[in-house]
């Protein structure tokens, strides 16, 4: 769909200004590195969910200006010559590392690393972040609702209410990784292979003479695949007599009903007995009406019998939490050969960076193998897996705990190296299999939904002396 | 930086079902009328600003399906030959009006009407949704912003918090025609020629030794746009003294500051008193860290010596109320030469629709020049200019009200006939302008951001006797 050449300028012209800079000053051959992380969850929850890595590869990839974007950038009269030029032969040289896509991530720690000529590492800003900022909430709020479905399966259904085509598309892929069992986004399943599925709208019912004929014609077409939409007109008095009419009629023991307005709790249990009493207890129910984590729960406690909820514009959008708050800071430069760790003070203490080239090391307990802790160390700094750990709150040092049985994994995979690919993404369904896998080894007080608990995240001794070396 | 062809397959799943099923149940040659509305306003905002016309139009000018697409669709089973080969002779020939971009627009008036054959008018739903969907939220939510700043200027500073890499570049479209100044995202300027503007990041002030060497080789630089990010280290103390001693030692007199994070109306307060001492009362204080129309409202109120406004993710995101709840729905069918009124009911009073072929007119009071109302008639109706009108709630029908000194203008131009575009899309900047100017024919109290007064728009008696009729 996106032909990836002109992404280039899709950049804050900041970028660009201070690419020039960087270049008119000296330092294209400075060594520098960013860390990519997030500091807070939307919806206010204990994790999220990683993903966009592979479209943030397919960018870096294909990362190139045009002779028609040099022409552009020539004629805002900001860029001069000899940037321009440097710019025409642009090629992404980095090393990149991030946490693979699928895997559940806490605030404050590093989802990507990028080392490499300061440029170069500066003019990806903007994409990745939009790649991963988007892709993150999506998965994240998807998990969240698959949660609350407690096991029957979610459908994204929101293309239509989705922020432009891409959020449509890229974040049908985001909500399979977050657990949704499908899509209603067509694109979807021809790019990445998600299912897409569909029931059908109120126009088909009104574009024939009645809702009897409507359910009739749809159901001869598509005997093995008819979900009927049961509330154009009334959905216990018409439309689910209608559905059975038409099953009896044409034998179809599979079939199904989508209900799209009115109370789902009630009309759900109506339908349920509906069916039931007509012998059609595989007959399944589909809700889509404003659903979300918050809804859903509630449905299944007020004893809704809905088999697949159908999940539109709260999921696609990230209704009630739209931002995945990822940046993109400066962590270091090399000089002579050494890392000088930089940091960002600010008047907000949250928005100060933790400096250095780290690594990303999370804990699992050696019993259970449930996750513990996730700990920053320095890049140079190896926790192992035997002997003691202490870890300690990098806020409230005197919280400490020392860790004598459990299992160091580092988190971080190398993606680049000097810009060669290194990494292969893998298909879909393994990463949400993974993710399924990873969450499962969170801890439910992380996961729930109000006060979660926080998991810790937190520095090395080491790390710990460089941040606060430099603070004081 | 999209390739148009393959949108085709960006649709629902089911639009494609039906589809086939309209195909097969002897529909190809059958007249569908659809209207495109809204039925709430984001932020529960008394108006809302439809934009996203011309990217629709390029969607609808360029839809076809490739053989790529048609493969796909055969592998998935669900479509015969007969359809496929249908859909690979896919020409749009529908007939299209719409209101033009940037109008003020109000819930259950048509932004939309389509006409023509059931199966192309059905196909294009999904991309006409998530394309007017998404540029209207974001142009009604910049309108409100724009208003909030009270005459300074508001630049989208969204990009890397987008939804996506299109919310990123359509976004900052729909921004600029809700009234933004300008753009952080270089690619809207080359594509629309939108101003992208911007200042400098955190990073660029890190990489360099120390502040002042920081913002004397951007100002060195760009010593006539520069505005230099205060707030690395710490505002007051190192950013505005380091700004203006580069300021003295350049001779700039139009720079500028940045502040994007702490107490915006003390920090902006005392940075304008620091810099107005030192003789720059024309440098511009950029303030940027999590603004809304709300947010700035206050701050105004505090007395916050801002002079840009940078909106990032509150704007590309609108927030506080991120979708944009357009439907597309049925409202007539032609049999016989006759135009059929066709109406979805539903337990939520508000998703019944209203029928038939329509006409959107405003009324203009013929003193004032100010909207009174909007009136949504039988296409063959002529509401006039001369003459009294009549106009009463479709609700609270007893609630009656007559006109008679007003001008009536119809509100939707013609876009396509019979799929030949025949509508010019102005230029950004124009679109702009008409926005601010129909604004200005809207009601204070229509436009507030608390309770607003609400709009009306009434059926024509014919209409409202159409649609009650069907009900009853």
């Amino acid at each position: 769909m996106q032909s990836l050449e002109t992404y280039a300028l899709l950049t804050d012209f900041y970028e660009l200004t201070m690419a020039q800079g960087y270049f008119k000053n000296g330092k294209a051959e400075q060594t520098a590195y960013f860390d990519m992380y997030f500091r807070d969850v939307p919806d206010g929850a204990g994790y999220a969910i990683v993903a966009g890595l592979e479209q943030l590869i397919e960018y870096m990839q294909n990362l190139k200006f045009t002779t028609e974007d040099i022409d552009f950038l020539r004629s805002t009269g900001t860029f001069g010559e000899e940037f321009l030029q440097y710019l025409s032969g642009f090629k992404f040289t980095c090393d990149v590392w991030a946490i693979p896509e699928g895997t559940p991530v806490f605030p404050n720690e590093p989802i990507i690393t990028v080392r490499g000529n300061i440029i170069e590492a500066q003019l990806i800003e903007t994409m990745l972040l939009i790649t991963v900022n988007h892709q993150s909430l999506i998965a994240t709020k998807a998990s969240r609702i698959v949660k609350a479905a407690g096991g029957k399966p979610v459908i994204e259904f929101g293309s239509r209410r989705a922020q432009g085509s891409a959020a449509a598309l890229y974040g049908a892929r985001a909500a399979y990784i977050g657990g949704a069992a499908g899509t209603s986004c067509t694109l979807a399943q021809k790019r990445f292979g998600i299912p897409a599925v569909g029931t059908m709208g109120h126009s088909w019912v009104q574009s024939f003479a009645n809702e009897y004929e409507a359910f009739l014609a749809y159901a001869r077409l598509y005997p093995n695949d008819c979900t009927l939409l049961a509330d154009t007109y009334n959905t216990l008095k018409s439309g689910v007599p209608n559905a059975i009419r038409v099953f009896d009629e044409l034998n179809i023991k599979n079939g199904g009903i989508r209900v799209d307005s009115g109370d789902m709790a009630y009309l759900s249990r109506r339908a349920r007995e509906m069916l039931d009493a007509a012998g059609y207890e595989n007959a399944k129910i589909v809700a889509s009406n404003s659903l979300d984590e918050y809804i859903i729960r509630d449905l299944i406690t007020q004893g809704a019998r809905i088999d697949v909820f159908g999940v539109g514009e709260r999921l696609i959008t990230s209704k009630s939490s739209p931002v995945f708050g990822g940046v993109y800071k400066l962590t270091a430069l090399e000089a002579g050969g050494e890392i000088i760790p930089k940091i960002k003070v600010s008047e907000n203490v949250a928005k100060i960076t933790t400096p250095y080239f780290k690594k990303v090391y999370r804990l699992f307990g050696g019993e259970d193998g449930m996750a513990l802790a996730d700990v920053l160390t320095a890049f140079d700094e190896d926790i192992g897996c035997s002997g003691e750990y202490e870890i300690f709150d990098p806020e409230h040092t005197w919280k400490r705990k020392t860790l004598s049985n459990f299992t160091a994994k580092e988190l971080q995979a190398k993606i680049f190296d000097g810009g060669n690919l290194v990494y292969a993404s893998p298909d879909i369904r393994e990463i949400q299999g993974y993710c399924k896998e990873q969450l499962g080894k969170i801890y439910d007080e992380v996961k729930r939904f109000e006060n979660p608990h926080k998991y810790y995240v937190d520095l090395s001794q080491k790390l710990w002396d460089i941040k606060y070396g430099m603070l004081r």
